[in-house]
């Protein structure tokens, strides 16, 4: 049974993990005959955002233990991943994937990556085993690898942050999977678009199925 | 279309809403062709547990705020719920349905419901429209309406408060769902059973399936 690392980013759009793309990549894993494991950094969140006003709380919260509210407590502090015990690396987006795994939200294409997120990632390119990511996780990803093709859907200002790293951009709609087939990267835009429940369902299944079908 | 309103109990298996058995709920509607409104009472949330220790942390935190991570912000305060605007009405399970819209975590037969939420089940009742519940949710539904038949599973001092209140209990297997005809009452097990993701999937489509087939 393939076996995939699902890496998180906290929990809530705004702040954390997308949820839905986090669940829904974790039902496209199992619904496909594979199986996962989580993760999440142990560092504080950038901030804590009140989803309904849209406004900053005076809060602290910490990125692993609000991701496991989506994990069920059944999760791993990223340090603790290796690749020689996966397949496959994924991460799902949010505004966590750009204000907590990296800094693409507040500094495009000058971003850093948390040092954890990039020992994973570059760790699965060395042992070429395929990464997957969506919505606005492929910018961090380019800001790693450089050279990748990627897609976060059709966002101008996000597009060209992805050029200026290095990366190509390619457009996409709901539930197009984006592959590079040097770095075994695929990507799918998710709630980066104007998007449906059913459509972030089509595009985490439709980037799990990629990955499975380059493992085969 | 068909128009559902999802009640959460705020964001996390232990302390609020079941976040697979929420987002699932949200695709299982979309993908049967219907649509969805999401709920949640302004109110403090019973607890909040760190879901990696599974112990207390010293902080409070909002029902309706914390809900709106899972609804990425489109939601409304339950007081704003009225029977008239929708088809069906459909809780999703998780502690917070035990600690947070009722207190059968901590006074099972004896416990006390959230006025809103008694408001929104007995206008849908009055309404004869259908009621969902998943997980642990049915021991609400049965304190407010006494003589109906649910299901939680198979877990036994739960099934024996749930007899205690009036109700009847039926034990079922993963997937299954429990009718009342007299109530329009369409419960099931979901995460009240060890499970994983595929199986809340199928527990949650199939609830949502048996209403909407029940409104033709």
């Amino acid at each position: 049974m393939k076996k995939f690392a699902i890496v998180l980013a906290g929990c809530g759009v705004f702040d954390g993990a997308e949820i839905h793309e986090a669940t829904l990549t974790m039902l496209a894993i199992k619904e496909q005959g594979a199986e996962y494991e989580v993760f999440a950094p142990d560092i504080p969140q950038h901030h804590v955002i009140n989803h309904i006003t849209g406004k900053e709380m005076k809060e602290t919260r910490n990125v692993l233990i609000e991701s496991a509210r989506i994990a069920r407590g059944d999760i791993k502090d990223l340090k603790e991943f290796y690749a020689s015990d996966f397949d496959a690396l994924i991460f799902p987006g949010g505004f966590g994937a750009a204000k907590n795994l990296s800094t693409v939200a507040f500094k495009g294409s000058d971003a850093e990556v948390n040092a954890e997120v990039e020992k994973a990632v570059k760790s699965m390119l060395k042992a070429k085993k395929p990464i997957g990511a969506l919505c606005i996780s492929p910018a961090f990803i380019a800001k790693i690898i450089g050279d990748v093709k990627v897609t976060i859907g059709q966002d101008e200002g996000t597009a060209q942050a992805i050029e200026a790293m290095g990366g190509t951009h390619i457009d996409t709609e709901h539930g197009d999977v984006v592959v590079d087939d040097e770095n075994l990267v695929f990507t799918s835009p998710c709630y980066m678009l104007e998007a449906d429940i059913s459509q972030i369902w089509d595009g985490a299944y439709n980037t799990v199925e990629a990955m499975l079908k380059f493992m085969e």
